[in-house]
């Protein structure tokens, strides 16, 4: 048996993750997947909930976007394998924030998006192992490179 | 005297670079400037110029992203300092792309944008050493952390 | 499950350490704690007892800050997280250097401590990904960035 | 002829470096001295000056010491060799704290304080390659070291 | 009981991977054996089976061997060893590419090959702590290097 | 000004290297190439010449391989980009175990060959920024990638 | 519980290590110590055993310590703390090359040797963390920097 | 023109340094040498001339060492390329220690030594690039290293 720590970066909306874990459990794999807060508000307002109020928004956000980062940097550099999940809304710069950190440290990436986000996330497809369009592609690839020789 | 690099990442639509540069030269701080090709044409088409046509528009991204980012992170490993812009469109994610890349790497980041862009930043801003709004406020910073002591 | 390493440095004349221990094993939290030899008087004395006496106080300290020093730094390598408490007596200067032993290496600290030393710990603070002011907040850190997603 | 880079940190009170850095240069010696900004005035309200004002002391600091951080990091890792000073006023935590930062990163470093400071500083002391008492004595080591075989 | 992580990496026609982990567990090693995916077919057309077809052969090549290297890599970097067979036939590229990869990382390599491709393997041989001409070799190197004292 | 290395690497037996060197000095890019020694009798007998002779065949390989090293290693770690040529003879184990290393150290690499080897070459491609077919195509891109932003 | 590895490096003719590691277990202490194959015959003949005879006496070493160096590295290397005996026989030069490799990886050493060897180990003591003259010292400092806090 | 930087490690009792960098001049080769102090009273005694006497014999050495090795380290740090030398007097150790420290960051070395000293010294020529026997030996193996292609 030999372990493998994915990391599930991006997108909070819908059940990608869900999806993703499920698979790999069905499938048995051995598997330890990793991820962010995925409670938007608490993630938000963790800072202030912990550390006392602020007024200026800026040093809210601040607070508590690195008291996130305590959890998301250890997680990362312990993945063998992160994830990046962008979806159709939002800004999400934090996933291609956690893209560029994983590709930096050198991890295997998977980038994970419909293909009309193809051309504004070229960067981020180029440093990666590979693009999929579904979690289910996901699955497979991790079904895959986890198989006995 | 003593060198600094320092890389401009980000928004190729405004003359923020130009700001900082003629601020530095201005300035007279020892001081090179690193950026990608901001030619927005020339950095979508290298790969299909340089190495030829592709048919499927996914792959003459790949090709041209990955003969961009021979550039742009030997450019990024070798600065001190990534400031990296943030404007008020598209989807820029090449550029949180670099900044969570440089991240990585312990390079210190000044991250330059508008007040309104602050809660979808969070997690970039607080990866920085400073937020600045305006290139002058970049230039100024310059001058100060490379002054005699 | 997923564990953590937490070093628990500085100050070594209240019960900080336990009060975080204890808070952590009430919430079942699945992480080892580590720390220095806190015994103050085995901690000085440590170099004579266990490789002969000194007549020069200098070499007398020395033999012991750097056999302490086996154990304090295999467990700041090795530890995800880092709290460092500085309390308002002596220089504690241990504390600090600890704080910056571990920055360098990139690892997440905690610094904890009273309003008041504020300005003299801001390049400390400044290196930190939370500064809390009471053990029980760094608890409800540590229990709030081990969460289930 | 063979470089060196020495970055000087601590105590800002009294005239060490520039005693440390004549007395190399009327060694001829070849060998770049860096440092803080060592205006206090000026490095404590960098961050208000540079990027807006701030209501809340902690802020206020907070960006003053990151962005001193993005000069005194640069410098540190760059430096062959860090003499960090320590005076008899004031915590200088962010002294200690650079002595922890250089360690972590292998750099020598040579700590300069009275002989009363020994016993607080045994830690700092016990991962420097060398403790001095006076500048003078720093300047006859660089020759030393940097001596044609 | 002190464990090691060997992987097995190059040619996937002869036994010679069972031949090793067989000879290993029979003198009951505490040895864990890794290697890419074997099955020839499958490795080729992992890209197209797992994220679509491809016209171009060049990227129906390119996302499979990108989909093996998320494996390949992770296993390489946390081998303790890796033992590369040539044989005689194909290029083998990839097998001298893995050998180059471990070398770069420190890793120690055993490079396993017929006495007749000394000449052409030279510079691969110089970088190996070991060049073996039969698996048998290898599992006594193996026995003998994890013996009790 | 800024300068990059390149290193050359691979096939020794037509010019590409001169049409390289040539096409980026026509073009006055600010570019050091480097390589190994290409006279192929003065490479293969190194050893001998240089530390006396070998009567068995695999030490005299060994030794003149390691010499080259010294070199070759120094150079790849050195270089910015690297640049591997396969031609249509030969095992050329070197050239890949060079794309190899490169890769392993983070270094961008370039990959030249003819169309017919691309099934052969795949992982060495995968690994690479680039895959072209001439050294016109490789000095075309060196002038992009050095261009004024 | 909190495990450390202990490398015992250096003479192999007297029961050094077998003192310690009795001492280790009466104290129950949770710690793995490894090292090197320390049959002596075994050890210079290993080369020749495995991988067929040597006519000159220079590659029969040379293969011999090349295997040697398999399970010593790695040891090292993953060791948390290396001690290294040096006794009043023979050169003794793997000791110090293990002492000098240690020490460029960062990890704590403690030097035993009785003090008539101290002028000729100054350099190796001086990058050590403690020097103990006997295998008690070396246990009594085992069980101090493990103890509970 | 591409420099390399040389480190002369060990023996101090003959002129074989002076015979290398007299025979790269003769060459003409692009080449910084450097080297420890090799005033053998002026190394022993720096610690007690640089920074006080000492009565115990251990800290007079200890203190000398470790300022040397403020040179030494950051010289080997810098080197390409590191030749130990071994005499036929003396212990050696600090030649040893260099070598294995030299080994460690990965650094080609070359072992000059009589062919008396092979057994002895078989775990450090096994880490070696080349092993020599004259100084002319060496000259040479930087001539031809650093030739044009």
């Amino acid at each position: 048996m030999y372990d493998w720590i994915v990391y599930l970066s991006g997108e909070i909306h819908t059940d990608w993750r869900e999806q993703i874990i499920e698979g790999a459990e069905e499938a048995e794999l051995s598997m330890l997947f990793t991820g962010p807060i995925t409670d938007h508000a608490d993630s938000d307002e963790c800072g202030e909930k912990l550390l006392g109020e602020e007024i200026n928004p800026f040093w809210r956000d601040h607070k508590a976007a690195k008291i996130n980062a305590i959890r998301t940097r250890k997680m990362i550099e312990e993945a063998d394998l992160v994830v990046v999940r962008f979806g159709d809304k939002y800004k999400q710069w934090n996933a291609a924030f956690d893209a560029g950190y994983a590709s930096a440290l050198g991890k295997s990436t998977i980038i994970l998006h419909a293909p009309e986000l193809t051309h504004a996330l070229k960067e981020v497809d180029a440093a990666a192992q590979a693009v999929a369009e579904t979690p289910e592609q996901v699955v497979e690839i991790l079904k895959y490179i986890t198989r006995e020789r």
